[in-house]
């Protein structure tokens, strides 16, 4: 099959319908409709072999991690998902490969209702670049930038499940229906939770490099800082029968791959949150508090504070 | 540097600003607002080192190109051009290559006020994938499928000039400055030419896998055919005199990467398309005609009617 059969055949089909999409994959463009008032909320993001994945984890966990780790984009600015491109580069036209890898993209996309509006395959070295679009009422969408001193700190799920799935899968002859391997090779982007924090979180981040690093993000627009209660973690069951406490407690503070999202409340919008949070499959948990002085500092199980050196997954 | 200090260096300042960003590059998305009563036309193509464009092209080169077949699908759908977002994939943190090639994308995306609002940057082997997003006013986008029987064909410029540039890279020693190589490393996407043949082109195409291929897939949706004039395919004198006639039509014909515009004009609207086009900067041809009979037909210098091989850049 040729470069557009094998596009026809995986993706066109099967593939998620929507009566904003006017013309879909197939010309030089897709035409789409954004609903009156609404703001586009656009996010592209790329997994690369053997960086963002090892070569060894199955097709239909890359098909579905390709999407997920856009959608989390998403999540993370309460937008409702609506769209998806995907740029394809593949060393050879391998269809049992593409067959599981189009199955686990499009297992996702039926989930959020995620029309595949355009797609790209070229020859190369596997890379898979995805473009994820999705609606906000104009105004309120999350971003990174409104957290105050004295707001609390929050994170949904349980961080550090994706890292141990990683390293499993990386010590090889692993199980994998193990809970933290489906975690990274699964992750459930967020997007109930992030449709629930619209009007209640101050700001709001997901967690892909890890937490640390990225509630760093969420703190440097205003050059804030954080203190965490180390104790108050949520660590999985399934992380601490791996692992010690200690070096759970450092997968989850440090280990990326999770896709859950970390956010800020103030005061005031706790209780509105933890009962908007009790309808969703989704626990929120929370974790520490937003503090005026630069950094990140955690208040360990002895009660002593310490600082935490910087943080985050590095490319170069 | 590290990743987001390379990514804020070289794109986030020096880009194009636009009221309807209502965030840019920094946050999970970026946050756009569409015109009323306007179509979002997206699409998305990628470049791989060593297959879309040879390893020695210059920096700038690859920047121009990464964003220019982009738009180029824009164009061909008559979409006005706003936003663009990146996802690239390099081996490692050249800052002179990122620094030309940023130039080179930056440059185009001046001159068609293009906002750069979504970026991502990994390590792994040369490749960039661009998804552009522009406007149509809603249900006067120009497509591929509304080609009939009788309608006059036409290309802008000079197809043939990109493929001749290719060959002269590809050959070593050449003068950088030859207007074939800088047709081939600085494709124009012909976006005030779709702009004017909104109303007026019954269907429309770019042409990146070479005339004969593209118009072939302008006419596949309907199992239309074609018959071209070859005495009539506009040959720049540049081509000519790099190869006798013959050559240069098969460079033209099936040459690709000239992102010029094949498109179909109703016989009353041809008139007020040439009228529009004397206003533009950019030539266009009649070259054939479109027919009933599917397939693909050529009348050479010597009037014998000829039928065209199927053709095409098959990635697989």
């Amino acid at each position: 099959m040729d470069e557009f059969a094998l596009i026809r055949h995986f993706f066109a089909t099967g593939g998620v319908s929507r009566g904003d999409v006017t013309l879909g994959i197939g010309d030089d463009a897709a035409l789409l409709r954004v609903p009156p008032g609404h703001e586009l909320a656009v996010s592209t993001d790329n997994l690369v072999a053997d960086v963002h994945f090892p070569d060894s984890l199955d097709a239909r966990a890359v098909g579905h991690r390709a999407l997920a780790v856009n959608l989390s984009d998403l999540a993370a600015m309460g937008a409702q998902p609506a769209w998806a491109l995907m740029s394809l580069t593949l060393p050879q036209p391998d269809e049992a490969w593409l067959a599981a890898f189009a199955r686990g993209f499009l297992e996702l996309a039926h989930a959020f209702e995620v029309a595949l509006v355009g797609g790209n395959l070229a020859r190369g070295p596997l890379n898979i670049a995805v473009t994820v679009h999705g609606f906000v009422p104009a105004g309120q969408a999350l971003t990174r930038a409104g957290a105050e001193t004295g707001d609390a700190i929050y994170v949904t799920g349980h961080p550090g499940d994706a890292a141990a799935g990683l390293r499993l899968i990386q010590s090889g002859g692993f199980d994998p229906s193990h809970p933290c391997v489906q975690r990274f090779g699964f992750p459930r982007p967020r997007i109930a939770a992030g449709l629930a924090l619209r009007g209640l979180a101050s700001a709001a981040i997901d967690v892909s490099d890890g937490l640390l690093a990225d509630l760093g993000h969420l703190l440097e627009t205003h050059a804030l800082g954080a203190r965490l209660d180390e104790a108050a973690v949520p660590l999985s069951p399934e992380l601490l029968a791996l692992y010690p406490r200690a070096d759970a407690l450092g997968l989850a503070l440090g280990g990326g791959d999770d896709y859950e999202l970390c956010f800020t409340l103030p005061p005031a919008r706790q209780a509105e949150a933890a009962a908007r949070f009790k309808a969703l499959d989704c626990a929120m948990t929370r974790i520490g508090i937003v503090e005026s002085a630069p950094g990140l500092r955690g208040v360990n199980a002895d009660g002593v504070l310490h600082e935490y050196p910087p943080a985050g997954y590095r490319h170069f």
